[in-house]
């Protein structure tokens, strides 16, 4: 007999959601956590919903938990943060099962322990569509705080990695027929790129080492040269965003945006750019900085890391082709997916 | 003309709703906040469902908004935690009006900024049903944070003040015929107590006060000796929780519980201990301590709070009737709302 979750109730099914926590956490009214002396607390908050951003066609449970958890690991990231831990808060219609719901929480977990973050509370309640509400809390030193506001003119942009690759595993699962003129591996990388995302937590002792290294720490008259956002709804809208909040341009250079190996002779170069400006979920950090610092970071990464333009005076973010096969393209957010158009 | 969310789309919407954060919250992927030296922090989560937790028909956008606050600053209040911010994650159907989801802020606002508590993030999404996710954030000495689970046997059991005057609120909304017998006065009282909960943040300070004059301050050899949670989910279950955190039983006096004076006359005495144990929302605090420090407490909050009864051993929680009107009766969880139950 399958056990859904309306046989349990919400005490019921929260006793068995209690193994994915520290058993510390567990019981009062809310979490308690500690950052370290000196330390400033940063928070991310996301909202998922079945049916818009994850649907059981094309994702596990085990697969929604872990992007659920690697997109707000991924916003800790993308401001320099450690993780310390998540609260989850869960909506469900009454007849999800009980088995559904683990395993989400085993693949939240298994994303989560590879960073050491324990899931320090949450809530459950009924709804009618499946709902995923994720708070992480991670701690930052304050002078260390990578924000989207400091891009400066003349500072390379940099990208930690391919772009494109998370939508183009998804356009797979929706459209199976695409996987023809794809090998297995290349699939697999594809898929994977869209179920198991990594937020790039590993970047920062990198970018840190680097800025030490070369005598870039933040002082009070020299704050921190590095600007930055992920790439979650895009690498356009990274840019943008980046551009719009530091009062700054960009151009960026259309041949060198990394796509995944895969792309070669399977999309078009159109597509192949589409999906890498405006596909999303990468989850990639969008890192603005010297361009010396810039080069040995890319270097260091490797992997698809690349320098893929310029910040510049102005507020416009063109895109150039050094081939000139396409035409300069200035980009706007507006390209990106509407998110209220039903 | 009326705007809909998916007229504005998501950035939009955001841009709309900043007026209602600080500025410097404003505009990266995560928020930052500062804990005190030695200050833990405290971390709360709930998740409001459009039809479940709230409705149309009986709630404003701006009464939502201030419930929703209000519930995660008792959570906060419950632990003896100092609110810090919120993070609100919104989950929208694209037609909903913008001025519903600016009324709904409003709201939240208002009773956040009764406490000094920003909105210090979030997130806006699309979603089939309107939910509200709401993530509070306080910090409070870890030596004087108040668990469910610090009960002793002899320890009074107090409540802050009335309860059942939120369900009967709802009862009034739902059933405008119920008015009948009941004066504008006490009918304002009841619809209030609904729309406009209180977090009983202000209780913290006079138990510190009681707790530093009698010296009951905890030290390494004797921790706090006090107990709680709030009643958000009704009175039972309040003292079952803790209870069961514990591993005590309690005796609740059934004549000492507080009842709203708009009751009588107007509610049996069957219906108006059913909305006090049950009904739920009150959002008072129910807190375990020496009877001395109880009565103290009590004579200084006045306005409702009352000692209800006393942890016993053992584990039932039993409800007496001094005037053995009403048979002894052991109060169980099971008899409160099935939350999964559609």
């Amino acid at each position: 007999m399958t056990i859904k979750v309306r046989d349990i109730g919400e005490q019921g099914l929260l006793e068995k959601l209690q193994r994915f926590c520290p058993p510390e956490m567990i019981g009062d009214d809310a979490a308690v956590l500690v950052t370290a002396p000196g330390q400033s607390l940063v928070v991310t908050t996301d909202l998922l919903v079945e049916g818009v951003h994850f649907s059981h066609v094309t994702t596990s449970p085990e697969d929604a938990g872990w992007r659920a958890a690697a997109a707000n690991l991924s916003d800790l990231a993308a401001m320099n943060a450690l993780p310390m831990g998540i609260a989850v808060g869960l909506g469900l219609p009454g007849e999800v099962t009980v088995s559904w719901v683990e395993r989400l929480y085993q693949g939240m977990t298994e994303c989560l322990q590879k960073y050491n973050t324990p899931i320090v509370g949450g809530d459950v309640v009924r709804s009618p569509v499946t709902t995923l509400a994720i708070t992480a809390f991670g701690q930052a030193d304050p002078n260390r705080i990578i924000r989207r506001s400091a891009a400066v003119v003349g500072d390379a942009i940099v990208v930690t990695g391919v772009h494109g690759a998370s939508h183009a595993g998804l356009q797979l699962l929706l459209h199976p027929e695409l996987r023809q003129n794809l090998n297995d591996a290349k699939y697999k990388t594809l898929i994977k790129a869209h179920q198991r995302p990594q937020p790039r937590l590993d970047v920062l002792p990198i970018l840190w080492a680097i800025l030490t290294s070369t005598s870039q720490l933040p002082t009070p008259n020299s704050p921190l040269p590095v600007a930055g956002m992920d790439s979650s709804d895009g690498l356009a809208d990274a840019v943008l965003q980046i551009c719009r909040a530091s009062d700054v341009g960009a151009v960026l250079e259309h041949r060198q945006i990394p796509f995944p190996e895969a792309f070669n002779r399977w999309l078009t170069e159109e597509q192949a750019l589409e999906y890498a400006l405006y596909g999303g979920e990468d989850f990639e950090l969008v890192l603005c900085l010297p361009t010396e610092q810039a080069n040995t970071l890319v270097e260091m990464l490797g992997q698809g890391a690349a320098i893929v333009g310029t910040i510049t005076l102005g507020s416009q973010v063109l895109l150039h082709d050094k081939y000139e096969k396409f035409p300069d393209r200035i980009l706007s957010l507006s390209q990106g997916f509407q998110h209220f158009s039903d």
